[in-house]
């Protein structure tokens, strides 16, 4: 008998909680509870440490619950069945919430095709205690998606962690399950959760040394925490390769820079492979890192006070401090002959033409610590693979939620708290989105060079599946705008200036300037694909 | 000219905002900002400090401000008019909550007489930003209850300080305001707001030396963290006397107990106030001492690793930290005749009879240790003023929320995850709201005594100001519901004992017994009132 979807991500929920250090499951069963209930009764006569309780008041069994977690301030967890069931649990999540008490909800639901329809016993449960858990989550323990199953995983053991760390509260997980609903059961199929682990770090660190000899660091997009000369004097003295994001605010000579163009060359090859990779930082830049790491299932940590943002799901063990205070404690023995392979990453021949020429060019020409701020879609791209920071580790991007939207008023902002010219990079479409923001440049008179790369559109689609739907592509995605740059300009009353060539940035950035510049270079978008296609030579394909 | 609350109010707020460190305000005008544009205006005429920008277009105001937050790491404000103007933040407030950057949206509303009635540009702007703002709160500036300026100055202190912590995030700051808008230009009174200060200890604290010799600990309710050998090496070691309240875990004939008693009974007088009171846990479940604190102006330092909660908003320094870690680093020149003056108040007789002699008797006669979970309302007051904690320091309590729903479950709970027999003290009415939790105790014979004060009602209210109101008092407050105990106990299959008096519970406690019992104790509410007047002997008011 196959293990079905149902049976083995309910098991993955289970054993991942249990993972978390949950021992008691208070019950009480109703029909849609049917599959948890019944292979946590399963799964509870295996392993002698689980202990369950079945209460049939839900108002009493989560009280119940709450004087479990209370004594033992452990993650205790509640199972109910669909409907006003739940609503039962408030007040006990209500206490929970303000005593800092980790109390955690399992409402199964109604499937997403019953909802608000008149179908019997079923409420919005979604984020139904509002303010009063501390997280929520939703698992669809139907769903036949092995990525499904990976992050039930890393979630459950990634939220029991966050409402075990101070300050503690309750966590809602919400099922929503359709019928049949009956599991399998005495399926002897093996589960494994990958462990997910966290050392809180109180106060500071015992000095560690790693056996590994391959040890990699990636610094990611880092905005605030200075942490450059710490890490560079780490890499040097125990011969550490360290990736660094254009964001990272540690881009120099000896880190390797543009790290997605050589795995899209496929020149990491299996000599480059660490046996660990430790992250500091946010989400790269580059989307290939950590698609590499996952395929190649090279163990990953993560440094980092904050929470741990993998939506890869590889790290496997996270360690919650500053990368400056982690720095200082570890030793490792690397490998001198594998840190002088990857530093020679670095001289592979780039040939850089069309757009990313400009961000090349920058790179060359920039003031000492120029602050720059880098729109997302190609621009960002193009920075993180062809610019190296001898110049300036000043970058900024609105890398949260990558938004087009308010770019160019973000780095008016930016501009607005020095009187030292700034730089924005950044393409037509984006400046559109945000040209009402322009006025702020006008009014305050901000020193500010706004280079515009002019693609008529939108760039990056031509590097998507959907460039090859001819018929609608332009009207769709590539949406060209004839933007008038100069007219713009004149509306706002700004300085213009228009490139033919990237070389010539060098000379407009040298001319001595005040307030507010719109530079715009033209560019070709299908000539913008070959061009990035050639960047590590030859022709790779996306 | 006398200031009006609408100007006061908002020039506190601003004040406030920049005692936390806000410099940069971001403003587009409407009319609902009237006051606050104003009066922002006329301050940053004042102080040179404060940079203000008008941008009209809300959604680039958004950016922009992100963009002074991004380059700074300093909260920056944003201020806009009521309806669509405020959902124009939203792409804003949604980078700086995924990317943690402090941004603070001041958010002019309509008054809550014109909501969802047809008024124009009037949304429901509370929490408008759902989970994208990491706190909300509401002024109302128009409010002329002196409380409410108090309210402004510490919450917005507060509430700054949590987004600049990490994990940092937006805040939204909604003022509904009423017409007419107009504030006071030009007005001369002197704003002062009382500074609260945070120490954010990230590693170990150095060590501190305090100059007053007039210290005082009080140690609040405290699930979890043992630090009570600590305490009580400091207190002896530096002669600082400890305030325990019954929940701290830390009572011990050593330290003080029952301090609402003594402060009703008008005992703590001059010779006893401190020159400065150190606060550890949880809020009291004295409210009389925070408020004693208040009145009589005494300084208050907060001690704790968790947000600070402190309803009586008189707390203006907090120490982020575990109690542990600053016992260690403190030192104190206190002052011998003042530690023992506050000793000897242990020593002062107390006259117990009726309710309290229960907690009085379970103070001499409970085993070692024991568990003892205690109802709100009366029972926790009890134990408060008359439990002495010789025997335990197991205490537990739902002080959270403080409800009387649920407690029977939860102290259930609390019983289940231990062989030892367990103890609840509670009240008839407490036990009747979660009757149905016993049947938890019956399925499970779980090992403890319950405890029911039987006062046929809810006793706590003829001390409060409705006992005046007779003809109304039993129907709506006493609620006298003539439970039968003993048929309960039938009905759940429970051990049942009727006790008349408070020493009969020390025989009864020492019979051997196994599973749940109840144990009640007929008291009544008159005698009750007048039990705990003359607690510390002579007749005391409430």
């Amino acid at each position: 008998m196959t293990i079905n979807s149902l049976t083995k991500n309910t098991k993955h929920l289970l054993h991942a909680l249990y993972q978390s250090g949950v021992r008691h499951f208070v019950v009480s069963p109703g029909s849609r509870t049917t599959p948890v209930a019944l292979l946590l009764a399963e799964y509870a006569r295996q392993n002698k440490n689980i202990k369950l309780y079945i209460d049939v008041d839900e108002r009493s069994a989560g009280f119940f619950a709450l004087g479990i977690a209370k004594k033992l301030l452990e993650p205790v967890a509640l199972l109910g069945t669909s409907g006003t069931a739940i609503t039962e649990y408030t007040s006990a999540v209500a206490e929970a919430h303000i005593s800092h008490i980790p109390l955690i909800v399992l409402s199964t639901d109604r499937p997403v095709e019953l909802q608000d329809n008149g179908a019997p016993q079923t409420i919005p449960q979604h984020q139904i205690f509002g303010a009063l858990t501390k997280k929520f989550v939703v698992f669809t323990l139907q769903d036949e998606q092995p990525d499904v199953t990976s992050y039930i995983d890393f979630m459950t053991q990634k939220l029991v962690h966050e409402i075990v760390m101070s300050p503690r509260g309750p966590l809602q997980i919400n099922l929503p399950l359709r019928k049949p609903l009956m599991p399998q059961l005495n399926e002897p199929t093996a589960i494994i959760v990958p462990l997910l682990k966290f050392d809180a770090i109180d106060d500071s660190m015992s000095p560690m040394k790693l056996s590994e000899s391959r040890v990699v660091i990636i610094a990611g997009p880092n905005e605030g925490a200075d942490y450059q000369s710490e890490l560079l004097n780490f890499s040097k003295k125990y011969h550490v390769p360290i990736i660094a994001d254009v964001l990272s605010r540690t881009r120099q000579k000896t880190t390797i820079y543009g790290i997605d163009a050589l795995i899209k060359a496929n020149i990491l090859t299996s000599a480059y492979q660490p046996d660990l990779v430790i992250r500091f930082g946010a989400t790269p830049v580059s989307a290939r890192i950590l698609e590499w790491l996952k395929s190649e299932n090279i163990p990953v940590w993560f440094v980092g006070e904050n929470t741990l943002a993998d939506h890869s799901r590889h790290v496997s063990r996270v360690l919650q401090l500053t990368p400056t205070s982690f720095l200082s404690q570890i030793s490792v023995d690397n490998n001198a002959e594998f840190y002088q392979r990857w530093q020679d990453l670095n001289q592979k021949k780039r040939y850089i033409t069309g757009e990313a020429s400009i961000a090349n060019v920058l790179d060359r020409v920039l003031p000492d610590q120029t602050a720059v701020f880098v729109a997302n879609s190609m621009a960002i791209r193009d920075m993180d693979d062809v610019f190296t920071g001898q110049t300036t580790q000043n970058i900024y991007a609105n890398r949260g939620a990558n938004g087009i939207d308010g770019i160019i008023s973000t780095a008016l902002g930016m501009s607005s708290t020095s009187q030292k010219r700034s730089v924005l990079l950044t393409g037509d479409l984006t400046l559109f989105h945000d040209m009402n923001g322009l006025m702020m440049a006008r009014q305050y008179y901000l020193p500010i060079d706004i280079i515009v790369i002019n693609n008529n559109g939108g760039a990056i689609f031509s590097f998507l599946p959907q460039a090859t739907a001819e018929p609608y592509f332009d009207m769709l995605f590539g949406t060209p705008l004839n933007l008038n740059v100069s007219k713009i300009a004149d509306l706002y009353e700004l300085a213009y200036v228009k490139i033919k060539t990237a070389d010539e940035l060098e000379r407009v950035i040298k001319i001595p300037v005040t307030g507010t510049r719109l530079i715009e270079f033209e560019s070709n978008r299908s000539n913008n694909v070959k061009a990035h296609q050639q960047l590590m030579g030859g022709v790779q394909h996306e």
